[in-house]
């Protein structure tokens, strides 16, 4: 228990740094915990004289990441450049087939390739951990592993991404619009110039994948995961929602009926005094429903240097340890694979803003495409819109069989007094 | 890999008999996570003969749970009696002589006992795991002890007794004084009938000295641990909490400042708007803050058969898996002893409610004391009380030093126009 576990830092943006200065920052601590010395004792990154507030003296250097991995003297690898493909990938094979074990933060790697690097981390009897790859510092995935490990889940769901969170807070906060708040968050940095991957809920979609595989017993699966992001979310529907008592949040959710898995991502309307109502800003939560436990609530910061880094250091400190549950929870002989239901077969509630003439007679024409539906409506407002002779409709409904909504929704768009194509959300209780 | 992990339970009341349950029910999902089978083969209790909706069939039977430790084929012994002291201790330390690990619910045991325990259970190289023995079905002791391992705590604070919280938003729901609702929660069983180690703040000291001692790296400690209960706090102080825009909780609360702890149990107006603001009922939530992670809340129902369960079976499973962080997160020869700072040192602000006779001046007096006592006010009002000639003031303070406040309370409550002792209860952020 007494020699030093000596790791290489793949990787030195934002996380990477954060690593190191963990380790060095708490190291006294941390030692006393793990029982050994953790040491970082080589890193790669592209640039050598960037400053990252970091000492890097007596730390080998190598600019070939992949090269690093074949350094005997490495007990651990941290990967910490990102990206499903390419070097990311590169250096965790490579790491595992060196017999060092892996660390990442990588969602995308682990979403799209984590069942291969299970099975070379079983060949070659090291670990592959991945806790920073999903909601930064809430240590979701070792409650879900080990914590609730007794538990048959029924359903999670959770707002995943900073930015997205960020930027429906903001548009609540401000009244400013979607793209507005989207081009401050940018020059913030709290949002990529690329902002794709976040606002589309691809993002979101890679740490939902790890959840459900984790929670239900597969491999993580990107598809089927039908994935909606916020761009075409209003602050008219934000505004809508609050009057209704409820806030818009990005949600990926997955959930298990009758043996058969729904995951999915979409933004959805969350009642303000639930607990993942009240998340704000860049904080992640996820709630988790198990047979036995009832239900968890976990909330923290989803990114950033200080919680990202703590679970990656988190994850070194497991292996110092020689702490490891199964990486996805179930070993690959005992796992199945899993039977996916479509989206349409889900049962919610949903929110509706139609953009519509105002006209005599347009109100009866869409609540009776719903009656024929067979969907009972909550709520029906009216509201005085923007230009032209325009009005808002806006209705929420009790809960349906997506299926019969949509079927409505073709209706109701196809109505001449219908101009823009409507505006459909669901309400997750 | 493949051999079953062989479990004893000792104790079959609400817990252990959810732990039968639960390894019965969810047998097959638990083989396929921990890898191998995990059977229950022996159980001991008073009653043989009483329903508890389990099936016993096929597994040994001990009238005298100490015996049970004895059984040879047996790896994993539940202790699930409770009780400091007693045949709860004798089961727990025989279990681990005789060479099997120990999992508990018992927070008074491991709160008074946990160092002695520790050190048997390294001696024998055996486990001697309490998951259960804090907040129910939330894994906060995986999460301080593992999740959050890279970062120093500074501070938690948590509601961690579902009975105070029951009675405290009852009163709050109900406008009902405390010894009412406490009556009633005891004919519904959600109060004992000697309800002593839940109102007056015991249970959650036992829970906090786990906690603090697993956060800030010593053996958990009861003394000192200043400690107070519920039994002062009225529906007019609920009333004028929720005026000021807080609600009160019964809080246990360590933290660490200049290398001194400090730990204490009091109620506390905590913000409406706060994580810890919104959790009633029987939940329980802890918030933890970490130099890295910055502040995480997690919450989730914090007693009863099914979490508590969830949370002892999740230990066993642990056990199967051969996981296993060092038991005080901290190994013995690593570890300080812990200086404690005296409840006089904090600083925080203060909720003050004193009856008074309605006379002039009065509000001029106290005023001035707390003046003199260099302590700045927040929020004073004055609401007509009820019998004879009194009146409520009621005051907030800004951060203080408790010693300041306590000296000007003396003063305060010398004052002939104070009828009663002034209620003072602290404001936590």
């Amino acid at each position: 228990m007494s020699e030093p576990l000596r790791i290489g830092v793949a990787g030195l943006g934002t996380v990477g740094a954060g690593v190191v200065k963990i380790l060095q920052h708490n190291a006294g601590l941390i030692t006393a915990r793990a029982g050994r010395e953790i040491r970082v004792v080589a890193v790669s990154a592209r640039n050598r004289e960037r400053e990252r507030g970091i000492s890097l003296q007596g730390i080998r250097w190598y600019d070939d990441a992949v090269e690093m991995t074949t350094y005997p003297a490495l007990d651990v690898v941290c990967e910490l450049i990102g990206g499903a493909e390419g070097i990311a990938r590169d250096v965790c094979v490579s790491a595992l087939k060196n017999g060092k074990s892996v660390v990442t933060a990588n969602k995308a790697l682990v979403a799209h390739h984590g069942e291969a690097l299970e099975a070379l981390s079983l060949e070659k009897e090291k670990e592959f951990a991945f806790e920073a790859a999903v909601a930064g510092g809430i240590p979701v995935i070792k409650t879900l592993r080990e914590g609730l490990s007794a538990n048959r889940i029924a359903r999670l769901q959770g707002i995943m991404n900073g930015t997205c969170n960020y930027i429906l807070t903001q548009m609540e906060k401000t009244g400013k619009p979607f793209d507005e708040v989207l081009a401050e968050a940018q020059a913030k940095g709290y949002a990529e110039a690329d902002p794709t991957f976040d606002v589309d809920g691809i993002d979101t979609a890679h740490k939902l994948a790890i959840l459900s595989a984790l929670a239900f017993g597969f491999a993580p699966a990107m598809d089927p995961l039908p994935c909606e992001g916020i761009r075409r979310i209003t602050i008219a529907d934000i505004a809508y929602a609050r009057q209704l008592g409820y806030r818009i949040k990005l949600l990926g959710i997955a959930s298990e009926q009758d043996g058969k898995v729904m995951q999915r991502v979409n933004p959805a309307l969350v009642p303000l005094a639930s607990p993942l109502g009240t998340v704000d800003d860049v904080y992640n939560a996820i709630q988790i429903e198990g047979d036995f436990v009832g239900r968890i609530f976990l909330e923290g910061r989803g990114a950033g240097e200080g919680p990202t880094a703590s679970s990656v250091v988190a994850d070194i400190i497991d292996i110092a340890r020689g702490i490891a549950a199964p990486t996805l929870n179930v070993f690959p002989t005992r796992r199945g694979n899993a039977e996916f239901a479509p989206l349409e077969t889900i049962e919610t509630g949903y929110y509706l803003r139609l953009d519509v003439l105002d006209k005599p007679g347009v109100l009866a024409e869409v609540t009776g495409a719903l009656k024929d539906g067979g969907i009972s409506l909550r709520d029906v407002s009216q509201h005085s819109g923007g230009p032209d002779e325009r009005v808002h409709i806006v209705l929420t409904t009790h809960r349906v069989r997506e299926r019969n909504m949509r079927e409505a929704m073709a209706k109701i768009e196809a109505m001449d007094a219908v101009v823009e194509p409507p505006q459909m959300i669901r309400i997750e209780a």
